[in-house]
């Protein structure tokens, strides 16, 4: 199917603009009336991504109401881990919680992973599907998954925390277990985005979410590695990798075969443009707390940013948009990158 | 009093040393059986901080268990918002929380600074002098404050937070009373750290532990200058700048009359040297986690870190030592800096 906007591909391709693409990271969220709606109609979350309809629906809300470039599959990074069997619920105002953790060597090798994994995920390709048919061509769809260091942590930690240590005592502690289940988390990641592409995705996103956690050392032994496993194995669509807090290892970031790198609000462009080179695509990377600002200062700082990355650049937030950012602060954001010109 | 173990204190100053001192950030704290001990005689956390007696037999005990080469006074970064008007709560599992918050231009009339604010921490001065009596000249002991945009943080936000995405919203909304409230607790803080030093401390260190929540926009903005403020102002001693996950300020940290920069486990030696240049004394970095490991890992990790480092290093951690850490770890560390020779 043609896609109508492919401002985002095009620029992917590091093909000459006219404007950068906008999207936001979470734009499919509490942040819309419409998303609200729909998801108070449904006693969890975890319903609400199970419902490949619904799954769809609210996918094609922000560009509906915001007018976005690019859509992004509603859905949530532990599915991987639950397919792999281990169930997690969603607790209001706390966030996922596991009723059972990975402890134990026996424990990894009860996980499945592969085919066998993905195959249970069908509702999420089924959302893809019925996202792409609505959309209709009119901008490209973005899949994703966590990166595996990432979903180790939920699994070993079994919940949020601002330092997940039990998670990096796992890996200082037993780092072949660690290895054997970022092997095994890997696999299962690269049978989903495959199955994803055959749904219909136009480019995959790995979200790194606690890469600050590690030390470069620990980056380099148990995300990294994995991380390039999954970019080369992945062929079929371009892969953007946005690995948060990790400003220490975007050097050996601009060495995988990814296309596009995300960026946190912390790294200036010079930064990361010097530790990256020119062949990669930049995403990123305005302050998710600088939409809380008036319109106007949220106009200045946006095309200040866009300014600063110059061409082959996606404009997002450097983080997921929080769910109570205005909608009007949003809408500035979107809006000033769409009337720009390069 | 002349200091017989003053190695810190020569590191500090740029002498040649034969080794580097070595100390923990959180080492008077839950991973001593003694300090369990004693809190476990008490209701409450706070109850220990007001106690100068305890809070003095604590802040030892690391020095006689562990062997470290400086003491660091026990207390909390909070009893400034609560010596300028704004009591917190310390609560169990959860962390500090405010019942009442700062959300306006009254709000921020009302809080004291400066002497009158200082004054209040009369208890925190009496554990000082206290703990300078009973260490009689073993090692230096370290006074400390949280830094302004820290404090701020807390005192809009009313408790920790992953994003502190209120307090960032603050800073956003309402620019001009965020200044006024950070001239407050700067106010506040330089005159806390000069009755601190006529107490008797011997290096004061500044702890911006959200730091890394800010742009480097915002940090230029809204917390560097207040940090250049106290620098500055406390000639007494030397000053030390804990900014955890500012890497993205460092070079503009070179800049402040502090002594010495601490670094979190994120930053490389090499990065920090290029970006402070050879006159600040470097002080961290291992990864707290790093201390979960088996013992022989734990002695190559730090002998390897303190040859990356070179002179002009302080060994710590970079982040408070996590309270579940075996102490045989901490020792191990500890043993490893006191037993090396440059």
């Amino acid at each position: 199917m043609k896609i109508q906007n492919d401002l985002l591909l095009r620029t992917i391709k590091g093909e000459e603009v006219e404007r950068p693409p906008v999207w936001l990271m979470r734009q499919a969220g509490r942040i819309l009336p419409q998303y609200r709606a729909v998801r108070a109609s449904l006693s969890s979350f975890k319903e609400l991504v199970a419902r490949p309809d619904l799954a769809a629906e609210v996918t094609i809300q922000p560009v509906d109401e915001l007018g976005v470039d690019a859509a992004i599959i509603f859905s949530d990074i532990l599915v991987i881990p639950e397919a792999m069997g281990l169930d997690y619920e969603m607790v209001e105002k706390k966030g996922p919680v596991f009723p059972k953790v990975i402890q134990s060597a026996s424990d990894i090798e009860r996980l499945q992973t592969g085919e066998p994994a993905a195959e249970k995920l069908e509702y999420v390709y089924a959302a893809v599907k019925e996202t792409i048919h609505r959309l209709d061509g009119r901008v490209p769809l973005i899949g994703f998954s966590g990166a595996p260091w990432t979903l180790l942590a939920y699994m070993i930690e079994g919940q949020g925390s601002k330092t997940f240590s039990k998670a990096k005592k796992f890996l200082y502690q037993e780092p072949q277990l660690a290895h054997q289940l970022l092997e095994k988390i890997s696999t299962a990641i690269i049978a989903y985005l495959k199955e994803k592409t055959k749904a219909g995705v136009h480019v995959v996103q790995l979200f790194d979410s606690w890469a600050g956690l590690l030390s470069p050392l620990q980056y380099k032994e148990f995300s990294l590695p994995y991380i390039n496993a999954i970019c080369d194995a992945i062929n079929e669509v371009p892969v953007t990798v946005f690995a948060k807090g990790a400003w220490f290892i975007l050097k050996d970031l601009s060495q995988t075969n990814c296309h596009t790198i995300g960026l946190d609000w912390n790294t200036s462009v010079p930064y990361a443009r010097e530790q990256l080179g020119p062949n990669k695509i930049l995403q990123g990377n305005l302050d998710p707390c600088q939409l809380y600002a008036p319109v106007e200062n949220i106009e200045e700082q946006t095309l200040s940013m866009i300014r600063s990355f110059g061409s082959g650049h996606i404009v997002n937030l450097g983080h997921g948009v929080y769910p109570d950012t205005p909608l009007d602060g949003v809408k500035a954001f979107v809006n000033t990158v769409k009337n720009y010109n390069y």
